[in-house]
């Protein structure tokens, strides 16, 4: 289950500079509330839970007064781990939880999952707006 | 024949936000009407129907009310295998069918064709605007 | 269904030569015979067969007396593309195939089928052996 | 001889929508008209004509009333296989009989030429004007 | 817990010729069993289980008198997905599991490990031994 | 310790010209002020300081009446070799000390850290406005 | 037409010394004698001649008294332009062309052909035996 | 020394219409005026001159009246060669050179010269303005 | 200064099977014992110590026993960071602490280093014969 | 003109073990001895001296009692850039001064020189034998 009340943040070394924060989580895995396109009842009753799906999270941000602490934010990523969620469902809940987290100027957060019945999907979201000194 | 019918949706779950979401299908294929650039009538005599196209079709689109749902749009893409339509019937009908199911506030459907008769082809089609804050 | 009497064949122009002739086929499609890994009974009731697969062929030969025919082997490949097949028995297949019409010093039949169930799969076979000389 | 004459177009089927058609061309071959920047006199002397050029021609374009069709495409660009032009010429002379067969809303021409003399060009053209609403 | 009895065999349908099969599987992940090398006992406190470990399994063999069936080498896999377990021993474990399932003639198992501390793991295991006529 | 002390000048050639200077600087390399979040306290009491970060720095300006000496720039990047110091510390670091000594119209420095706990951070931050004129 | 009488050679500065020449000429054209497999007969009476073909040619050897000279080699592969010639006759008839005039220890002609019909196609011939010490 | 007496020009073909040349010279060479920040005084005793700089230059350009010859622009790039030269400034001549003798509506050079003491460095400068309707 | 102290070692788990173990290990620095072909005296007393050198270190190797704990290995690879020496003895240094470290069947360090002088240099030891059965 | 005399060497700090030293060189330039494939008599009447060839050098040897000093070897390619020098006797050259030099057990150098008149020429040499424990 998403676990937002791990996540930590610290002061904002430059706060009067928008200068901009991105990360790659390449390692984000959670399972499909139902299955999953590639998957049918029948062998989802061999194993608990449902079928795996697998992404890499960018999360990109204009820090306000804090920055998201990278060590919690890890730990935060691995509790979707066994949780059944949708892929439009997921990236929107990250963006909520860590916005609601850092309050950012500007927040950004994409899911690009891995081929699913031939299809790959991406998924993007995004709070705030960027300042219009920015390129 | 295509089969818009198939096509099957669910409710945006973040629908007052405009986010966006990519598909890249790259097993679309259909046949030409007549044989393409690149085949003769004696060789099409040979087989049931005409000569395989083959694309990979690039869907993204901002939701309204519903996203379209991963499972009937495979099957919908499957539909055109035995269909006999050009390259720019083809991208402009999936947006068409698309965009009557879903209802986007901004969607493209760029289809990426393999080379024939040494030329590379891409189309790309459009319809709504993306909203003012959009990147 | 597979049609072997589609190849066509010319006289080898340089028959006292050990050289080799090496093929990329991408446009390789045909259906699963149960389905397939990522598709459940219902949805291919929707449609007419079973779900599609995709593969790049690759034909590796040194010929004999002859060569196969570039375009009748483009025909022979379409062959496929309504036919339910396993991945092991349709690259063994047009090995025997393509090896039964050019009898050919050597030849090998490579499958890179499309990620299915997140898993690639490649199957290789050959007949013959390669002479001493080559590399 | 570049031949215009050649060039086909078909009814486009989506007039109301301002959609985009690129085509990719890596086959455009055509004669330096003065033996070129690595040929000196005497080894043209030697050969039927000048030193020959090699280019991908890159030709995207919003369509009006027609498209232009694929095969004569293929046939128009060949006819400057043994054609003396310049670099600057041929790119402009494509965008001048293409836009000429097909009127279209807008369209470009790169000519994206291989090295001579040590130096690799790129040549860009282009007629008519992007509608305020594209990308 | 890894679930050996979940894989299923199907008849080699060419068992007189050693072809080989190539599985690529990157979705492959698990949990390691000390917390691992970047994570330090109080992180793992705030969730349930171990560090994940994620890694590319490459599954080659050349078949006796059966093959593995895919969809349930897919479940094989995923009942790794909450099970502490060191590289060296996964790798060699899939290894034994598999090939007791299918008798190969040949068979290696390579796991190709994301990077922990700054470094990248690749484990590689094989049972049997190429036939002579092998490449 | 960073030694921006170090940092030499010289009068920039071309004042009147808004042009751009780009560098890349793959080598940089840093010590983390707590240990990293791949590292605990224990594995750090073996050596003599924190857990090292590496990243390359990319540093682009707009000149003013200076340009930044190759030579003493990088001396100044070796500085940071035993230095403790966060990455969104160490980037806006290099960008104050750097745009101090060249006083620049423009200035942007990027640093693109690697991998730690599964996770690869960039930080952005500039000062200054890019001419109108600039691309 | 081949005018091997183009090639020029020169004495081999290190005879001694079985060292290895390895050119790669991605510019060779010719024509296809037939029209080829993406051409049907109407439209090759609207040209003068037959449709193009276009290939890398690689060119290995091993030198013996003599080495080939590069502008004489540039002359003779042009001298294809025109000419209609098969794939598999294309590549021997330049070993036989290119051994005849250096005779070489050993050379290796390969002709990596652009594709046609959805099918590319690699041809690799060879004469003489490389020496015992070579890698 | 640098030698822009060398540039030939000729008159532009389609002089109305505002298309773009890019040039791509990966074969820039000249010495460092001061030995450079890798080499110290001893060394350069050791050779007549100082150490090498190698840049890859591009040379974008709208034409005026006036195209450069790309002939005499080779010779004018060689006279670099044993030139002592700064990055900034040598980037800055071509750009002063070469718009002198083309007088264009748009010039941009860039010189990306290779690492030296780890750091990469790029300089791009540019005289005129693109027109409105320009990309 | 190299801590071979720091490395420790776990029971191979599957002893009687010759596996291979590779590590890549991209954040290999130490420094140079005399400054280094780039840096001259000068510069060397504005710091603490020798200019410094990266490299990638591979370390490939069948166990015997033990295998090496991957944690150790990491701070032993960190020890070398403030320590003077040759590409040479490094990678024969490391091969010889940790071949008598965990006394393998056979081993294998590479180390690549970045460009020094404009020169990419790469040091390969090894050390006990592959196995006959091993590829 | 080359200078051999340049090169220096230094104990090889494991002469027991044969280990491998590769080294990648990608700034060799030379002039070629009669103005090129590329060039005109008139051209080079512009300028002193001859037409410029481009290559990487890649020096590969198994030392004996000593190794090549890496800044002498830097000095020593950079005394062939004014010389007039063809690509056969360039890279025999180097390793016949090399080996003299560092008398190595096995020694190979490859010369990768750009492309002119549209073709890419690799020329490979080597003295001794790879000892035979090496892979």
């Amino acid at each position: 289950m998403p676990r937002p009340d791990l996540l930590e943040t610290f002061a904002n070394p430059y706060p009067g500079r928008p200068y901009e924060i991105e990360m790659e989580c390449p390692e984000f895995t959670s399972l499909c509330p139902m299955g999953g396109i590639e998957s049918d009842a029948e062998e989802l009753k061999a194993l608990e839970g449902g079928a795996p799906d697998f992404a890499t999270m960018y999360i990109n941000y204009v820090p306000g007064d804090v920055c998201v602490e990278l060590k919690s934010l890890k730990l935060y990523l691995w509790s979707f781990r066994n949780d059944g969620i949708f892929y439009e469902r997921a990236v929107n809940r990250i963006l909520d939880d860590l916005s609601a987290a850092v309050k950012p100027v500007w927040m950004e957060v994409v899911g690009d999952f891995n081929i699913r019945g031939g299809i790959k999907s991406v998924i993007r979201a995004r709070v705030g707006a960027r300042t219009p000194a920015e390129k």
